[in-house]
């Protein structure tokens, strides 16, 4: 019989916020402001994917500890450059650097996680910083237990300082903790660290450009919150 | 005029929940199963007044870090021999140690917080441990934005580490967060750091022994935490 579990913590860019969408109508209304005029996808993909390098940096000791909201400031400087934005404020560069405190959720998250909450201790397990993860639940009423962040571990995913941090500080054996992502990667390394794995594929996150395979390997695959909330209820809290 | 507060942190212990009757009813439960009477008030007032020598003990660095679950055992170990309590099972200890995750809120807690979460961020800032406050809001549905904890800074308060740390998580300016207490000493620790600060008495935690005079030094002095509501919405968020 599977160990019944406790917690479930949450990826949260990608996982449960479309940050790709949000960004996109952010970055519109701005360069809009200015007269400005391009690809907004392109912007949006880019500034996500300068995070990643970002944050190995930070991870191996390059960079000394940032928190995302000044990795993101960091890499949005570089945007501006590149797509002739200098002539905004800092006013309103310090606005575009908080759209990822105003990400929205996917559709079936808020009720998915308040289903769940029912039953467990539901919480962020993300790299996003204290201040983003907590002022993006009052946004978009996301119904968190604990926020919990790289930013507390002084470590990044997949560090496992973070996986195997979290369960500690939740009082929780790590086999009783369910990481949910939709992101192998993340997943993999939370199941190395001993936690239990649940993939919420966002086919959308990357217009359907990522690898979606439900896997035998984690315990749980589903196609959303309401979903995963269907198949944690019925294995019982 | 006022500068704008957008947070507010509370102490726990006694400011948002009664640990004196809650641990009472909780020892009577326990020492009747083993056959044992005696005085309930005086064994918690026992228990919760080891917790301060035994915490600056770590704050002097006498004792490496220890979190306030293991605080309380530590205590507890002492109470057991001193009331004649050893014959309890090592499960009933565990049990009994965790009375302080099943705390039971003041009667205006939970709509006060609720009422104050409408327009504020509001979070706890306490001593015990995260898991402790995460099980203690799942319990009676204490409705936090964010969990913090003198255990994500190392330190406990009143270093100045936790109440500077809490701010700046939050992305806040120290005077945009209020710390609200019952205990003027935890006022003026955050007062001396730059936090607002919300006094709120809670009479019965001692049954009438404490100081509970309003002063006006204190940005807020509230009766309960509706009126303590009622002053910062007025005063706009």
């Amino acid at each position: 019989m599977t160990k019944k579990i406790s917690t479930l913590l949450f990826d949260v860019f990608g996982t449960v916020v479309d940050w790709r969408t949000s960004i996109n109508i952010e970055i519109e209304k701005m360069a809009s402001k200015y007269g400005r005029h391009f690809n907004w996808n392109e912007f949006s993909i880019s500034w996500r994917a300068g995070y990643q390098p970002a944050m190995d940096k930070v991870r191996k000791g390059k960079l000394p500890w940032q928190n995302i909201d000044q990795l993101h400031r960091m890499i949005l400087n570089e945007l501006i450059i590149k797509y002739d934005l200098s002539m905004m404020t800092e006013e309103d560069k310090i606005f575009l650097n908080k759209a990822w405190h105003r990400l929205r959720p996917w559709e079936d998250s808020v009720n998915g996680l308040k289903m769940l909450k029912e039953n467990f201790t539901i919480g962020t397990l993300s790299n996003g910083n204290v201040s983003l993860l907590v002022n993006m639940a009052k946004n978009s009423g996301l119904p968190w237990d604990c926020v919990l962040s790289a930013e507390i571990f002084r470590h990044y995913k997949p560090d496992p300082e973070v996986y195997k941090g979290a369960a500690k500080l939740l009082g929780q054996p790590v086999e009783k903790v369910v990481l949910v992502a939709a992101h192998k990667d993340d997943l993999d390394h939370a199941k190395a660290c001993g936690l239990k794995t649940a993939f919420v594929p966002r086919p959308l996150e990357y217009s359907g450009m990522t690898d979606d395979t439900f896997e035998d390997r984690y315990d749980y695959n589903a196609i959303n919150f309401i979903d995963l909330s269907k198949q944690v209820n019925s294995a019982g809290p």
